[in-house]
């Protein structure tokens, strides 16, 4: 069941002598057409969550296997094995962080953990997926784990199974976190989720005994849904989301999705409160967008072209949310707007109540709702379930037992119903590992937010006057403009001085709720 | 530059013996493969032209031409070339009507078609198509001829040679026709254009001596825009277009397009006024959906899962546009409705005056705004013009004045500027050959409602009751059932008992226009 690996694929004839760089510039066009074909498939995945009629949904599945086939095969082939190795000669020279150096180092990466994947086991991990979706929604209406547990026994041994074919030195989710963020080691993830847990749970615990200094009841009053999206579309646009290259629709859970710097799309749902309202999860999505909108053409159609990392993207996303939309100066520019889209609402409420009322802490058991204190708690106490499952600490039937007693002592709540436990979110079915970029994002937003401060004296008085331009500036200078080139980690160097680390987060975290709970 | 012939492609090497079918089977796997990445570029193209912001042309330009090269380069493959000896075997003994005999017959015409064309051809076409677009509308726009003279000779030489690759025994258009309308020739619609020309130049020039009979001062009131889309869409769900299998969306240019029978989606543009309202367009447009909404899912991705041809797809949309949407029956049941939704416009018209007034003959020089009498006269000449290219009787430089002779002629209309005579339609940037359909189509579309009125008596009486069902199901049965399986005239001849012929639509046009203008 070993894949074969990339070397042995490697035929000796090399065609004719190079001119120029013609093995890269092959390599470029073989690539180009991966890139379609990924970009075609989320043309038709974004059209399937905003537009398609449901008579579409066979159709469509089989589009978009062909598309997922015909890419995979496209990048496993000989041919670009083949690339791989006379491109090596012909960037010998150039500088490791050129465009060209980088591209062949990130190629060779990714290709060498395609080929080692049998395809058997993609195509277990598909179906796997297919088939526990259906499962995982019955389970959740029922509220019953136990209905889930054949199907979340498979996604951990389809688990298993990948990262054995990946292969790891130590743990088996290294080898998970390397697909996605690669550099990173499971140790190393567990040392920065401890930082944040001997951080956040005694301030929740704190915070929830003056939970009554902060009065959120007005996030519960009306707010009408088409004028939040109008406000939603004209605030991104504000902070520098280009809409002439992306276009705001709606969809049951809101994302972001490229096809291509010239065309980032997003989405957003409305509810009928400030609370659910679309303007928040409008500025996260956008923060995505924009880092795929800053991704340069000269990387295009590779590899390169898009985002560093689930983690590094994340980073984005909450920052834009978090670090400025949830920030006090935000609110000196975005209030009156809010005020002057919802009169009726808002009329007998200041600015400084309102910004308050958005910042509330309170433990629940949603991930998606949570607040920035609770937040990473959620992703922890998954990422830790999952390392218990993958080396064998923890049977699947007894995951509730285990959410539970995390939720006791980081959140300080009762057990909840499966539904709201171990069942709300999709990411058990098919695969284990998508957590782990949540909370890195966290970290590193602040992280960066804390370098920009210290490169754009000015910040807070720019969000205040609704001059964003400085910061998007610096996040494309040292962010955007990078594309996938870097790891994390050398890319947050590059941005910071330092490699991921979880004081600019704590700092921010703790000078920000302390000050409003007055702790 | 002759490409490989099939039959030296294929290898001798058989692979392992049949169990059942597996040439077939095997077959339906790449066509389906190859009927996916079409129907992908679908949905690319669908959001080309409704959703996409100005930023995505450039990526948009790129995916689609991966897309359209590898469906392109896998159906050529010499696996095809093997699967479809090998799958002859399979079906031998099956009846030529039977889906795996005619999936075969089809395949092997398309297959034989593709090969015969150089690759070389294709992009040198696909590139002329780009360069000339931009060209044809500055010269429309200039209204100067002169300047699309060398685009145009770029198409009829490009035309010329597509012709003598795919090869043709009499005329250099028999090629042409044969890749869109199988079985037809060059001669052959000669004559059917012929039989058109004789019975509607004498009742154009009858009908315009008595322009005052039929008075249509009412298209030009005002009808608002909103309405008129809802109006549109409510009537085309009436007819039968299934709106949980597509939907319906603006854009510049109405058009239909399937990307399986699961979704197939249409569009339209509004107007200020009745004249130009989307009810009549969307009409049409559900005409072509609901076919392709009709093809079985037994014939599903392959070459036979879509309408025969552009002439049968156009009598399906001419037929519910015209022969259902403009008969006097149907407004007894729609015009209610129209005067619901436009009281302010409609409130002192009579169904019957409104129904005259939209089918008021006047000759003009536009093709897409030209009524059921004089459509086809722009289609005759433009076919004619394109023969006396083809041929070489006529310099591209010459075409204007070609075209102010028929006009004069056909329709009794001076020489209309260029932007208004042979700059008007987009079609000769890239190839000839484009039009033949549309008058075939509504030769089709007479003859299938013939037959339709002789098997289902109380058609008009359903009409007058909104009761589409039973001319809808007719058509599936005999028409939309069938996909692309057999040729036009085979089709034809199965649906109504003879091949394609004039005389219906000469007895149809006669009746209705000779009993309107009291001639």
């Amino acid at each position: 069941m070993t894949a074969t690996p990339a070397a042995s694929r490697v035929p000796q004839d090399e065609g004719p002598a190079p001119r120029g760089a013609p093995g890269l510039d092959r390599l470029r066009d073989v690539l180009g057409e991966v890139a379609d074909l990924e970009r075609a498939a989320a043309v038709l995945t974004w059209d399937q969550e905003t537009n398609m009629p449901p008579g579409g949904v066979e159709d469509r599945a089989n589009q978009l296997a062909t598309l997922s086939r015909l890419a995979h095969e496209r990048f496993t082939s000989s041919e670009v094995a083949r690339l791989l190795e006379s491109a090596g000669a012909e960037v010998a020279s150039m500088p490791a962080e050129s465009d060209e150096a980088s591209l062949l180092r990130v190629t060779r990466r990714d290709f060498g953990q395609a080929v080692k994947v049998p395809a058997e086991l993609v195509s277990e991990m598909a179906r796997a997926a297919a088939t526990a979706r259906p499962v995982w929604q019955d389970a959740r209406e029922r509220s019953d784990w136990s209905l889930f547990v054949p199907a979340m026994q498979v996604t951990v041994d389809l688990s298993r199974r990948l990262a054995d074919a990946l292969g790891y030195e130590e743990r088996p989710y290294d080898a998970l976190i390397e697909l996605t963020e690669p550099g990173l080691t499971t140790t190393r993830v567990e040392e920065l989720f401890g930082r944040i847990k001997d951080a956040s749970v005694p301030l929740v615990h704190a915070i929830d005994r003056h939970r009554d200094r902060v009065d959120d009841a007005v996030m519960a009053r009306p707010c009408d849904e088409r004028r939040q999206v109008e406000l939603a579309r004209e605030t991104i646009a504000c902070l520098g989301y280009d809409l002439d290259r992306g276009r705001q629709d709606l969809s049951v859970h809101p994302f972001c999705i490229s096809f291509g710097p010239g065309d980032v799309r997003l989405t957003t749902r409305t509810g009928a409160t400030f609370r659910d309202s679309c303007i928040l999860s409008s500025i996260h999505e956008a923060g995505h967008a924009m880092y795929e909108q800053g991704v340069p053409r000269s990387l295009d159609r590779t590899p390169l072209s898009r985002g560093a990392s689930p983690g590094l993207h994340e980073s984005q996303s909450r920052l834009w949310e978090n670090m400025v939309g949830r920030s006090r100066p935000f609110y000196g520019w975005l209030y009156p707007r809010l005020k002057g889209a919802f009169p009726e609402s808002l009329d007998d409420v200041e600015a400084e109540a309102f910004w308050r009322a958005c910042n509330a802490v309170r433990a629940s058991y949603i991930r998606v709702d949570a607040d920035e204190v609770t937040y990473n708690l959620h992703v922890l106490l998954r990422f830790e379930i999952e390392n218990d499952l993958l080396e064998g600490r923890l049977a699947v039937a007894d995951v509730p037992e285990a959410w539970a007693a995390r939720v006791r002592e980081y959140l300080g709540l009762e057990q909840p119903p499966d539904r709201e436990g171990p069942l709300q979110d999709i990411h058990w079915t098919g695969a284990l590992g998508g957590f782990v970029g949540y909370s890195l994002g966290n970290l590193i937003s602040a992280q960066l937010m804390a370098a920009a401060r210290r490169d754009l004296p000015g910040l807070d008085a720019q969000f205040e006057a609704g001059d964003f331009a400085p910061l998007l500036g610096w996040l494309r200078e040292h962010v955007h403009r990078h594309g996938r080139k870097f790891t994390p980690d050398e890319l947050v160097e590059r941005a910071t001085g330092s490699p991921i680390t979880a004081e600019p987060w704590i700092a921010y975290l703790g000078e920000k709720f302390t000050g409003l709970y007055g702790l």
